[in-house]
């Protein structure tokens, strides 16, 4: 009876995992990702945080689960990275497009979006996404002043967003993935590789 | 007694002038600019359309009060403009940073974009703001392919303002000005002028 997770089935009960996701969401958007624990968050959900831990992993996964992505980031990203820095910005803005551009996909995505492009105090994105999955983009790919240069590439990735995505302004929302990917790459790599002020 | 301004003072009561700019503002965030007329928000400000252009001037210069700016943007942007596209990145971006390091101006540009940005329904950014005070800087300079370059400025300037401004992401938030400039004005002099995919 000393931990919840021995209260036969409740635990692992569908109520239980959806419990913790809710109570991981709330306190990611207002502490942000490096001001939360996975012991607070167990604390707010009434369970052990090992238990938090056997469902979800780590905290970064955790993290990732309660933005309730349609797909892992650092799966797409992974293969990318493997290529090194020489086209990252070709990449990465084919393997962007091509998640964002899938009719099945940006139903969740915008929803993502609308989420942590809310400025009403959410901490998902500069305290969340950005360090959990675009920082360790440019660890990965050994770049000199990496969050710099990785902070200069979200700056122009959320006006993408923003504009051909949630905002859907003409005629950015309409251009082909070949044309924005070729119109942004090189704005990209210069943020990747290229000698800044 | 035909007009509303003839009906004593209540038609130049601050009231009276508060409620037009209420009645635009919402017009404008459901509609967009174009699909609000003066005449939709003189009725439903219970006013006659000759009082609101007696108040506010032309359309544009009501979609502008309803936006309640601390600056008008088209005043910032004409000298920089009237000397040609030739290094107008690098002069946008100066003007645009002047702006919102202000301490005196930056609460009320955040208020503003807080609410242009809110994807909750609002056409303010995409049908209001583009239209009326970006898209004619592309004009006013004779670019070629004007709406199609002054959108991938806007994409560019919409991700600082969120992410150095809105949500404060470092190390963007704490970069010197004249540092912002120089690290930004390549990216958008190429959208400005540049030969584009």
């Amino acid at each position: 009876m000393s931990t919840p997770a021995r209260r036969g089935r409740r635990p692992g009960s569908p109520d239980t995992r959806a419990g913790i996701l809710a109570e991981a969401r709330a306190l990611f958007s207002v502490q942000g990702y490096a001001g939360t624990s996975v012991r607070a968050i167990a604390a707010a959900a009434s369970v052990d945080a090992a238990l938090v831990h056997h469902y979800f992993g780590t905290k970064d996964e955790l993290f990732l689960a309660a933005l309730e992505l349609p797909v892992d980031p650092r799966r797409l990203l992974a293969p990318l990275i493997e290529q090194g820095p020489d086209g990252v910005a070709e990449r990465f803005l084919a393997t962007f497009l091509a998640a964002w551009d899938d009719p099945e996909l940006r139903p969740s995505l915008l929803a993502v979006a609308r989420g942590v492009m809310d400025p009403a105090g959410s901490k998902l994105l500069s305290e969340g996404f950005l360090p959990v999955v675009i920082q360790p983009i440019g660890v990965a790919l050994g770049l000199d002043r990496s969050e710099h240069r990785m902070t200069l590439v979200a700056s122009q990735v959320a006006g993408i967003i923003l504009l051909r995505y949630v905002l859907a302004v003409e005629p950015l929302a309409s251009m082909p993935a070949d044309l924005v990917v070729a119109t942004y790459a090189p704005t990209l790599q210069r943020y990747f590789t290229d000698p800044l002020p």
